[in-house]
């Protein structure tokens, strides 16, 4: 029987730029008398993979300095309603105000989005697999709204060590008919999944996966397969 | 520590115009030794739901065959590419092809979407909880298509006992500051996230979520609060 564990991860206390992420979460999973394994997959929110990494701003708390702030972050503004932007960033990422987040930072700052994702991810898996001996998935999450659908979702920004979409095109039905709709969106289901124990607490910015079927572990990226090029999208 | 698990449940053999979805599950419940607690959530893909109410017709096999039954189901084309339509169907829903499914049917068959998937998850609760007797919220999956980002993910076409949308608005952060993106998609979070045991394996149409925070619990429905409605949506 397949079955999946997921278990949200406190910390406490500010997350600072050159705090190493990897001694926080091992310090999270030691509280939580919790032993990381193989194949496990390690969710964490942008925000503390922004703030550990400096990517943290002064924010005036004018409109006109919060548009500024999104407008450096972004390479194309897609729609406009008040104060809201539906906008292309620097990584293809479609999302509101460009990422720039002014919720649970401190006074007068702002936090961006990590500069590459996957990077940040590759990297704290690296700090994982040595700090604690096994070899962890990373998938590093942020909250994106969706077209046609109200509420927002958490969606993967970048991976370490998890194939991001699971692509069984070319496999056939139980009546040998093709599959259609068959490369699955896995980092995205697993941010989703891990935002339903992190995002009640504001102290829980990492969530352990346990169980992932081992054929969606591997290389992968967020910037290469999930990010739709403009050229290729219905919907820009 | 916030936990949530999820279970797949296997059915073996068909499902047919007429099943009792609730015997189906109880079975599947009771192969895998499980006993349903007040408060887990019921996960199934709509294509049992769509069966067991009938909703298969004749598919001829042909371009023109697929289009007319894709233009049966959707109120509106949003896009077209090659044999490939976006479309918004009778329910709201924006998805690939009206939701028209050809894989994993009978020679010669198509599955629709369920009729009302909200009123279907209603009538499913109810026949759990008088077989089971046990209070469990439903979720019934489809697979869709997102803008932007490549890869398919499931998410809520129809929910009974589940708020789909979790408001914060109106809420603060530790430092007093308005939180945003504040409604969370809850019941799309729990479809993707039910879709990482189920997507593997066509015989596993249901799964078990374990350990949802109470607070998710209550009246909803996928229609009346997850689709967006035309004149709100910057991109239709």
């Amino acid at each position: 029987m397949s079955e999946v564990v997921l278990r949200a991860l406190a910390h406490d206390g500010e997350v600072r730029a050159g705090d190493d992420l990897a001694e926080l979460v091992a310090a999270a999973l030691a509280r939580a008398e919790l032993t990381a394994r193989d194949g496990d997959v390690l969710v964490v929110t942008s925000k503390v993979v922004s703030k550990s990494e400096g990517r943290v701003v002064a924010f005036g708390g004018t409109d006109d300095d919060k548009r500024r702030l999104i407008e450096g972050e972004a390479v194309r503004v897609l729609r406009r309603r008040g104060t809201l932007l539906i906008t292309e960033t620097r990584h293809g990422f479609v999302n509101a105000n460009a990422g720039v987040d002014l919720s649970n930072t401190h006074e007068g700052t702002a936090v961006l989005l990590p500069d590459d994702p996957d990077r940040s991810a590759r990297g704290l898996r690296a700090s994982l697999r040595h700090r604690l001996g096994v070899s962890l998935a990373v998938v590093i999450t942020d909250t994106f709204g969706r077209a046609w659908r109200n509420g927002v979702t958490d969606v993967a920004i970048g991976v370490a060590g998890l194939r991001p979409i699971l692509d069984l095109r070319g496999t056939t039905d139980a009546n040998g008919r093709l599959l259609e709709a068959t490369e699955i969106a896995v980092a995205d289901e697993v941010a989703g999944a891990a935002h339903l124990v992190l995002h009640k607490a504001a102290g829980t910015p990492f969530a352990l996966l346990r169980g992932l079927d081992a054929s969606f572990l591997g290389e992968g990226s967020i910037a290469q397969s999930v990010v739709r090029a403009p050229q290729g999208d219905l919907f820009r």
